[in-house]
C-alpha cells in the first residue's frame, strides 16, 4: 500500500520549527516563500524566543500550538532535529520536512545523527521528507515550502528529485516554459521516505497524470522497479537517471553516496518496467508536458503542415531521424488542399502552406491532414502563435506611420488575437475528435500559459523536440498495448 | 576573388522600389522595419505615384533620385522586377535585393522571369540578392531590410540562410538568447549571388569572426567546398545541412529545388573541408557564440566546478558522453581547495562547492582549476548569474517583512549585482591569462546581453549543451592543428 501523502502536499495546517526574523536564515526565507506563494492553510512559526515573525504570532514549541498540525517544516541547526522529531511524535504530526543539512552528506557524525532521527521517527507514525531536502511544493494548496524562491503554476505533473538543486531549477524552467506541476518533492538524504515511496503515491494520486523523477541511485532496486511496473500501464513515468558514465557515477558517489549500476543494466530494467527514460535535463519537461496534454498516437505515421518550406525540410529530417514515417498523402487529400492553396504549394507531405496569410486555408489544410486515416500524428509549424508575429509588425508600422489611425491598429490587433485563440481551440477540437496528437513548433514564441485542462496546444521550441516527443508518445503507446495484450 | 559586399551590408544610401503607403504590403512593412531598425544611411522610397510615405519624400523612379545609391530593395509585383533591374543597371547601382516572390519557386512562368532578370543583371555590374529573399541585415549600419520585424543586436557572427523563414527565426531566437550578428542574408532563389559567394565575403570580412550557414543544396558543390576549405583554417564555418534524410530530401526538392546528396557524402566532404556541422537548429546558435567568444581548448580534459552536487553528476555524464575527459585533480590542488571549502566538499572533479554562499571561495576554487596544467577547459555551474537568484529571494522577503528596511534591500541588491559583475570580469581575466575556455551552465537565467567584446562569459541553458560546445571547440582546434602541420 502506498503511503497516503495527501496531507503532506495539501496540509490544512503547517508549523515551521526554526522560524526566524533573521533575513539570511533559511527559517526566514522558507517562511517568506510559503507566504508569498499564497499557501491556503494555517501557518504556525515556532521559535523558543516567541514574538512575531512576518506578522505571524510565534509559538515557543509545537506542543503549545492549539491546533492539529499536518506538516512540520524543520530548519533548526542539525543538533536540534532529534528534539523536533520527538515533538512531532508527541503531537502526532503525520509529516515532518527536514530542510536542515549536516546529516549523512557531511561525514560520520552526520550519519550518526541521521540514524538517530530515523529511529525516533520510525514506528512513531511520523513520516519524514529529508533530511537535507530543499522542500516540497503542492500547488493544490498553493504550498511552496522551498528554499529557492520558485512558484510553479498548477498542472498535471508530479515530480520527485534526488537533487533539490536540479529539481527546483527545473521547476523554475517550467515557469519560463509554461509547464505546470501538481506536486514536487526534493527527497534529500532519504532518511525515511524514499524516491519510490513518492512515486508510489503519485501513481495513486488522481490529480497526477504524469510522473517525473530525477534519480542518482536507489537503495532497493527491486522495490523501485516493482512500484514503477505497477504504475506504467496506467500512467507515464519519466525518469532521468544521472551517474550513468564512469565520471558521472564517481560524482554521484560523492554527492549522494549512490552506487550506480551500469547504463546497460539500468536501460534493460527501465525498458522492462515501461519507464520513459530521458537523457537530457530539458527533455524531461518537454516530454512531461507532451504526456500530460496530448493523446497517444496509434502509429508512427506523421503529417507535417508548415507555413514556410525550410522548416518543412528540417522537420521531415527530424521526423525520419526520430523514427517517424513521413508518409505520402492520398490523392484525394491533395486535390482538396489544391482548392485552398496557391497552385505552387508542395502537393505532398510536408504540406507547405507557401506563406499564405489566409487562416482559413491553414485550418482547412490542417483538418484534412488530421482526418487522414493514414496519418497518426501531426506537427504544425509557424501557424500557432501567429499573433506574436503580426502584432509586432503592426506595432512597428503604427509607431512609424502618421497614416495609420490608432483605432484601426487596436481593432486589428484584437482581431489577430481572436483569430489565434479561435485557431487554437479548433486544434483542440480536432485532437479530441480524431484522438490524434497535434504538436506545434515555433522557434520564437512567448512562453505558453499552461492551463489546467486535459488537452491543449503544445508548441515546442524546435521541430527536433516536437518530433522526438511524438516518437516517445508512440513508443509508450506500443508498450501499453503490449502490456494489455499480455494480461 | 570574393565579391566585395561591404556596401551591400553597410550601404550609405538605399532606395526602395515598390514603397507603399498600404499597411499590409511588403513595400510598407519592409520600409517600416528599415526605419524602426534605426538605419544610419539615407533612404529613398520609390513609387510612380509620388507623394510621401512614412514621412519620407517619394521618388517616381530611380533615375530621378539626386544621389548615388548603394542598394536598391525591390518589392514590386514580379512583372515589375525586370524594369527595376534595368533601372538599377542604368543608375550603376552595385546591389539589388529582390524581395518579390513569384519566380522559380512558383512554376514555369516564374522560372522564365527569373532567367530574364538574371540576364539583365549579368554583365551590367549589378549584383542581386534573391529573388524571393526575406532580405538582409547589416548591424554595422543598423540596417534591417527584412520582411519580419526582427532587430538583431550587433555581434561577431555572419549568417547566410537558404530559407528566409529559418534565418529570420534564428535571428529572433538570437535576440531572446542574447546572440548578436554582424551580417545576415537570406539568399532566396539565388538567381545571381549564391550561398558560397556570401560565405566567401564573410571569410574576408574583418568584423566576422564566425560564419553560420543554413543550406538545403548547393549548385556547384566543388566551388562551395573550395571556398569553405580556404576559410576554415582561419575562421570557423558552422553549417546546418537540411534535407539529409529521404523525407527531408523530398521536401527540399519541393521547397528550393535542391538536389540533396546522401548524408554520408556530405559528411565526408564537410569533414575534409573543416566544416563544423550541426544537426539541430538551436545548436547552430549555441555553437556560433561559443566560437565567437571563447578561446579554443588545447585538449579534451575538463574540470567541473558546481554549486550543487546534482548538476555535477549530470555534467560529468554529459562530458563523458560528449567525448571529454573528466580528469582527476592533482593532490596539491585538492589541498588548496580544502582551505576554502567545508571539509565535506567532493575533494575531486567535479568540484562540488556544497552550496557555499562565499563568493571568494567560488573564485579561489575556479582559479585553481583553471590554472591546473592537466585541465584544458572548464564548465562552471550555478556560480554565474547568482544575482538573479538572490535578488528574487531578497525581493520576496522584503515584500513580506516589516522588519526589512527598504534602504537595506537596495544596498543589498546593488551589492549582489556588483559581486556578480566582479565575478564575471574575473572569469574573463582568467580566460585571457590561461587561454582556456570557461563556460557556464544555468538552467534558469535571464537572457544575456551580448556585448561587442572578443571574450565574454557564456552561460548555456543546460550542461549538456555546454559539454557539447566544449567538445566541438576542441575538435576544431585539432582540425586547425592538422591543417597547419600539413602546410
Amino acid at each position: 500500500m502506498a503511503v497516503d501523502m495527501t496531507r503532506l502536499f495539501a496540509p490544512r495546517s503547517l508549523a515551521l520549527v526554526g522560524a526566524s526574523n533573521s533575513f539570511m536564515k533559511w527559517g526566514f526565507i522558507v517562511l517568506a516563500n510559503i507566504l508569498s506563494g499564497g499557501y491556503k492553510g494555517k501557518i504556525y512559526p515556532v521559535n523558543p524566543r516567541g514574538g512575531k515573525i512576518l506578522g505571524l504570532d510565534v509559538y515557543k514549541d509545537l506542543r503549545s500550538i492549539p491546533d492539529e498540525i499536518d506538516v512540520v517544516v524543520v530548519t533548526t541547526p542539525a543538533a536540534g532535529v532529534p528534539g523536533a522529531a520527538r515533538q512531532c511524535a508527541a503531537k502526532k504530526v503525520p509529516f515532518m520536512i527536514t530542510i536542515t543539512a549536516g546529516f549523512s552528506e557531511s561525514g560520520d557524525e552526520g550519519k550518526r545523527l541521521e540514524r538517530e532521527v530515523a529511529e525516533i521517527v520510525r514506528g512513531s507514525g511520523v513520516r519524514m521528507v529529508g533530511p537535507n531536502t530543499m522542500g516540497i511544493v503542492g500547488t493544490g494548496a498553493r504550498l511552496c515550502a522551498l528554499m529557492p524562491p520558485v512558484k510553479p503554476q498548477p498542472g498535471a505533473i508530479s515530480f520527485v528529485a534526488q537533487s533539490g538543486n536540479i529539481g527546483s531549477q527545473l521547476l523554475g524552467l517550467g515557469q519560463v516554459m509554461g509547464v505546470g506541476f501538481h506536486n514536487f518533492v526534493a527527497s534529500g538524504n532519504e532518511g525515511d521516505l524514499r524516491v519510490e515511496d513518492y512515486i508510489e503515491f503519485f501513481g495513486e494520486d488522481e490529480k497526477t497524470r504524469v510522473i517525473m523523477a530525477y534519480i542518482e541511485g536507489v537503495d532497493d532496486g527491486r522495490r523501485f522497479l516493482d512500484v514503477v511496473r505497477r504504475i506504467t500501464p496506467r500512467k507515464p513515468v519519466i525518469v532521468f537517471k544521472a551517474g550513468q558514465t564512469r565520471s558521472g557515477a564517481r560524482a554521484a558517489v560523492s554527492h549522494t553516496g549512490a552506487l550506480a549500476g551500469s547504463r546497460d543494466i539500468y536501460d534493460a530494467a527501465f525498458r522492462q518496467a515501461g519507464v520513459i527514460k530521458v537523457s537530457a535535463t530539458d527533455e524531461m519537461l518537454d516530454l512531461a508536458r507532451a504526456f500530460a496534454y496530448l493523446p497517444l498516437p496509434k502509429g508512427n505515421r506523421v503529417g507535417i503542415v508548415t507555413w514556410g518550406g525550410g522548416w518543412g525540410v528540417v522537420t521531415a529530417d527530424a521526423c525520419e531521424d526520430a523514427g517517424l514515417n513521413v508518409v505520402p498523402l492520398p490523392t484525394d487529400v491533395i486535390a482538396k488542399i489544391d482548392s485552398v492553396l496557391p497552385p505552387y504549394w508542395s502537393r505532398g507531405n510536408p504540406v507547405d502552406l507557401v506563406g499564405t496569410l489566409n487562416r482559413e486555408a491553414h485550418r482547412v489544410a490542417l483538418e484534412l491532414i488530421v482526418g487522414c486515416p493514414s496519418i497518426d500524428g501531426i506537427i504544425a509549424l509557424g501557424i500557432f502563435g501567429a499573433a506574436t508575429f503580426f502584432s509586432e509588425l503592426v506595432a512597428n508600422a503604427s509607431n512609424l506611420s502618421e497614416n495609420v489611425p490608432p483605432e484601426l491598429v487596436q481593432t486589428y490587433m484584437k482581431e489577430i488575437r481572436r483569430e489565434d485563440e479561435k485557431f487554437e481551440s479548433t486544434v483542440v477540437t480536432l485532437m479530441d475528435r480524431y484522438n490524434k496528437p497535434i504538436v506545434g513548433a515555433t522557434v520564437i514564441r512567448n512562453p505558453q500559459a499552461e492551463r489546467d485542462v486535459p488537452r491543449q496546444v503544445l508548441v515546442f521550441s524546435t521541430p527536433e523536440k516536437a518530433a522526438r516527443a511524438l516518437w516517445r508518445l508512440y513508443e509508450y503507446q506500443r508498450y501499453r498495448e503490449s502490456v494489455h495484450r499480455e494480461t
